[in-house]
């Protein structure tokens, strides 16, 4: 007999930041060997390596999420993107061993439909999968260049930059001929900006707007920001518009400022710059690219080989953790994709 | 002699509804015959027939104008879109009695480059040529097909919808076999909005918020909002974007609402439903799509001619009425376009 513990959400959390008190362990025994034979044709049994625990999440934990998504469901184990390896299967694709990246809850053990997985690309670790070449890298890949239409040359500020999407926007950015402005809230996540080769880095913590906008206009050497990558908003994002140049994009991605709060927040407002300067701000989410994430994964997939790409991910231990991880991730506790590694490959 | 009579602007007016005593009517003579006699090659004397006062000017009558524009100078008349008659030209494009659309100054009279003029098309009517024909059906054009990217079908909301853009709006909208929902400020606006064809109407004065939200809903059946024309700001779109659809598009035309504060207004943010609805906000000015404006206004001549696009003025009489006639506008008194006839042809 084998544990499989299980994290579920005991209610849904409106406004404020989540507790560990929100989240509830369940505990069953499972016995591997009597469920891998109980396996339907084309379902696997797999084994969770690693959670990835993500921003966008804090809205399925509301009562009323966002429209693009539903909230969790109380009495299941919460999901998200995560690293498996497969202990039985009854797919001809796989064999007890394969590691795929997956849709998977937050277990020790799942029982999953074969056509749920993607193998691993040989060579990719966990994290990568979970980052560079997963859906995080995606979402800052159609967002500069989908959405924020950067062009060779330009100056692109990335809010959260030292984030998973973040560190990653920036380095495409670069890849791309421009000039990257990063702002982040600590002094060692500007350290690892710069080691990823941004030019200028900000620390955004206890500056407001006037501050915020002398530091990101002084960073552009005068020029002012043609693209506007953005994970935050608030306060950082309105020191931001007020640098955009004219014809500049702002690739709104995220809101990570506003996501527990239980009411929208008010601050400036945006139409009149919209206007005078011509600027376009569009929120996009990664899925509407479903079509080319193909062609995408495989532009990335080479940059990461080549080593134009970095991955960089917090790894915490233990399922029993991913609550703490997540907690931590909206406390801008985690430099780089936050993950959760659950057990190690057998 | 006749008289030449210009409206000055006294001192900039940063902030608050500008009042006729920040204008000044400076008289002077002018002896036609000799004024026309010294003429230099090129160059035209015309007799100001028609001015056109629009919302953007309040941007020039401030001390920190908009990027996109500058201050009006101060010891010189004001200017802005209007028709003229030529009295005398020394080009050989333009003879005595032609009318032509050109950038005027606020006076009876004045000497222009030829280059400047363009020859009212035969059979249009002066408020014609400053609203269907001109930059405002330009603006329309522009902010609803390319900014807005209206696909036939759709449901448009305009703000505004009396004004000289946003009855054009309505009507291109009409064209492209879309549903209109027009805002605007008064019973009478609301019937001629009715009479244009506007499918659904809505006053929007003495409403907050919530009766906006809900009024707008019930407009489009429950539907959404595919496209959103903004010539206001302010509560009526915060309204509007709360009825936004999936992928629906702001076109950013004007923020009427902000026009008379010193300090940039705040209201609620908007980035959270950009990014949870994947909504494009763009600003736009018309001198942004140049190159294309003479396709444009060849394909809004043709609706015109066939009667699909309706020409509406509201007509002020006498160039000491052009600030009265402004100032005016800006609170609304308009229906369709806001004209001053300054002269009949001669």
């Amino acid at each position: 007999m084998s544990k499989n513990r299980g994290i579920f959400l005991k209610g849904y959390v409106d406004e404020g930041l989540p507790t560990e008190s929100d989240f509830k362990l369940v505990e069953e025994d499972i016995d591997l060997k009597a469920a891998g034979e109980a396996l339907k044709e084309g379902e696997t049994l797999v084994r969770v390596l690693y959670l990835s625990v993500d921003p966008y999440m804090r809205g399925r934990m509301k009562s009323v999420p966002p429209s693009y998504t539903t909230s969790f469901a109380l009495n299941m184990p919460l999901m998200g993107n995560g690293v498996v390896q497969v202990v039985q299967s009854k797919s001809p694709n796989f064999t007890a061993g394969d590691l795929a990246v997956t849709f998977a809850p937050w277990k020790d053990f799942a029982v999953l439909p074969a056509k749920m997985l993607q193998k691993l690309p040989s060579g990719i670790v966990a994290s990568a999968a979970l980052s560079v070449i997963g859906m995080v890298g995606l979402t800052a890949y159609f967002g500069l260049l989908h959405v924020g239409q950067l062009k060779n040359g330009e100056t692109v500020v990335v809010s959260g930059a030292a984030g998973a999407t973040g560190c990653i926007v920036g380095q495409i950015a670069k890849i791309k001929g421009c000039k990257v402005i990063g702002i982040a809230g600590s002094d060692e996540k500007l350290s690892f900006l710069k080691e990823l080769g941004f030019d200028k880095v900000i620390n955004y913590k206890g500056k407001g707007y006037a501050e915020l906008f002398k530091e990101i206009s002084e960073a552009t050497d005068g020029k002012g920001v043609d693209v506007y990558f953005d994970n935050v908003g608030g306060v950082i994002s309105d020191a931001v518009y007020s640098n955009l140049n004219n014809f500049a994009r702002v690739a709104t991605c995220g809101v990570i400022s506003a996501y527990n709060e239980g009411q929208l927040p008010t601050g400036p407002r945006v139409e009149p710059a919209l206007v005078s300067k011509r600027i376009k701000m569009q929120g996009f989410l990664v899925g509407d690219f479903a079509s080319q994430h193909e062609a995408a994964r495989g532009e990335m997939l080479e940059w990461f080989k080549e080593g134009k790409l970095k991955d960089k991910a917090t790894i915490k231990e233990g399922l029993e953790n991913t609550p703490k991880a997540f907690i931590g991730l909206l406390q801008g506790e985690n430099i780089g994709k936050m993950v959760v590694k659950v057990a190690d490959p057998q």
